[in-house]
């Protein structure tokens, strides 16, 4: 079984995931009348589970309405021993290396996995265990808030797989990594 | 005169427009075969003059060959008084504020003008002087050098007004300040 580590997510011009106070609501200003999910539904439908850092899944538990995820969910954390209760049913916390955590994750039969969650993202970049990449450019310069990437050892080289608008204002790119 | 204010730059995907040692070769790397200037010529035909900064001015001034702009230069700069002589019938030097700079060319009949140069799109972005802004993205994670874009007093939204993809792997989205 192919094992790859996909990211989806959207970013202002300047590469910020959220603004300076942590708010998401300038992701939804421009208008979208017929709803479109720019393509999320069809990326969920590839990916066995999540693995997310603490940070977004307090974010995802403070939202309104149901879980929004059918598939299994796993949270990385250096700081949680165990999930709140309330989540144990909804969430797993794995605990280890990337590599550890991976090979868990791997063993339990998911091996398409979406990548979620500013620093998790970061963490899995600077080991170089970032497979595929789409990013959605909101027409937005925040000037400040928290920023997709972070300082790497090595530079990584990607290969554009394709590049879609949609809203006629969002761009949508999605990169592979190459070779 | 309508008067604009535009950039035309080409940064990685997480952002830099140099790499950590201020190299720019990454830029260069995906084959190129029937040299396409990927708009360059279009942008500049458009523009009655330039404004840059002083590193900008310097790296420019290094490159070999001829000197590569038809139009007139203007440099701006916080550390120079003059400009060396060798570039005194290039470039002209100018001083104040972004606003009596900007009022400086415009009096010369320089109305559309291309601002290149990190430090100097950040400055005119931390006025809200940029009109237009186009971003090559090339597919590549450098990791860390010098980024396009800095903190910023507050947020400015955009408009797409187009997005190409050149080479099959550059992603062109050009932006229009909103309203």
């Amino acid at each position: 079984m192919e094992k790859r580590n996909l990211v989806f997510i959207a970013t202002s011009l300047d590469g910020y995931i959220a603004d300076r106070k942590g708010r998401l609501d300038w992701l939804t200003t421009i208008p979208n009348p017929e709803q479109s999910d720019m393509g999320y539904n069809e990326f969920m439908a590839q990916v066995d589970a999540l693995v997310m850092g603490r940070k977004t899944f307090e974010t995802v538990c403070g939202f309104e309405g149901d879980w929004p995820y059918a598939k299994p969910v796993f949270i990385v954390s250096r700081t949680l021993d165990t999930l709140a209760e309330d989540y144990r049913d909804k969430a797993e916390l794995v605990i280890g290396s990337l590599t550890e955590i991976l090979e868990q994750i791997h063993n339990k039969g998911y091996h398409k996995l979406y990548i979620d969650g500013g620093v998790t993202i970061q963490n899995f970049l600077k080991e170089d265990l970032i497979d595929e990449i789409t990013i959605t450019t909101i027409p937005i310069v925040l000037g400040g808030g928290t920023a997709l990437f972070s300082k790497l050892p090595t530079e990584l080289e990607f290969t554009l797989v394709s590049s879609k608008v949609f809203l006629n204002q969002l761009v949508q790119n999605h990169y592979q990594r190459k070779g």
